[in-house]
């Protein structure tokens, strides 16, 4: 945080004995689609997906979060409503994970802090809307290409039907993606 | 923005003598794809419509904003960078126009509007990801009838083709759900 907002060491200090470091195995779920999500979370290792699985049991990968990047259902979190997404961590993950309660009573004591999510919740407004500028306007090999750049070395971490769900095309048309690729290097 | 944040007298003087209101024509843009965006916008009176034209010249509308949102390519605004979107005033529009020297200059003589800035990102944030979801979940006929409850009476005010393209139908599909509709009451 300190690289965006310069705290003092009093404000270091309490904001250290506020959040946790939560340890997470793979498989298991930060939330599931319905329940509230608890917390805010900045990476620290490990990596998760956020997804969303439609009324005919079919899953939507909305994101990846890796390392130094924030994950939440953040329309839950903030009304502490049920969830529209589930969060898997697709590795063992650890995480600074910051309750609702928590980041109430930082804002409070504090205030620097809100600049600080202010700045977080604008880069992931960013990111979501230029999401869907890709998928309007780029063709599904130059969204890979995107997609490559955007989470480096993701690949060989999490299974190549994931990426083809991200990027809304088919394990079978990545495939030809990625061989057209190699031919033309 | 006193609803969000409590603001002293002097604060709100303060403020008062930063934001400008504007008045655009219907037809006139507030930033051009490619542009920079210069101001955030609170939409006091009208319309506006944010729109991404791809390569092919298609134009696919992203969201209208209509009294009391807010507006603004956020992405070109904070990084002062060149816009994704267009905004164009579909109805002569007054707007309190907030420009990015000015923003910067409000949070450090009014720390609290962080607070209430923060809030509205978030709003637009989880706005743009809930269309992400109905958009994978809805049928079209259960997005129009959202797209009416979110944006009353604002199809008295714009053409039906940008209701369409809004909802990612085409104009003839839009009458024929409207026709379902009819016929079901």
């Amino acid at each position: 945080m300190s690289k965006y907002v310069s705290l003092t060491e009093e404000e270091k200090a309490y904001l250290d004995s506020k959040i946790v470091l939560r340890k997470y195995l793979k498989g298991q779920y930060l939330v599931q689609q319905g329940d509230i999500c608890k917390y805010e979370c900045y990476v620290v290792s490990g990596c998760t997906k956020t997804s969303y699985v439609d009324d005919l049991g079919q899953e939507h990968i909305i994101m990846f979060s890796i390392e130094d990047w924030w994950t939440s259902d953040m329309a839950s979190f903030i009304n502490q409503s049920p969830a529209d997404f589930n969060i898997q961590f697709l590795e063992n993950t650890e995480l600074i994970a910051i309750s609702h309660d928590v980041i109430e009573d930082l804002y409070k004591h504090v205030p620097k802090l809100e600049r600080f999510f202010r700045q977080v919740v604008e880069k992931a407004f960013i990111a979501s809307q230029k999401r869907v500028v890709r998928n309007l306007s780029m063709t599904a090999k130059d969204r890979y290409l995107f997609f490559k750049e955007q989470y480096p070395e993701i690949e060989q971490r999490i299974p190549q039907y994931m990426v083809a769900s991200y990027l809304g095309i088919t394990k079978e048309f990545l495939s030809k993606i990625k061989s057209q690729l190699i031919m033309d290097q």
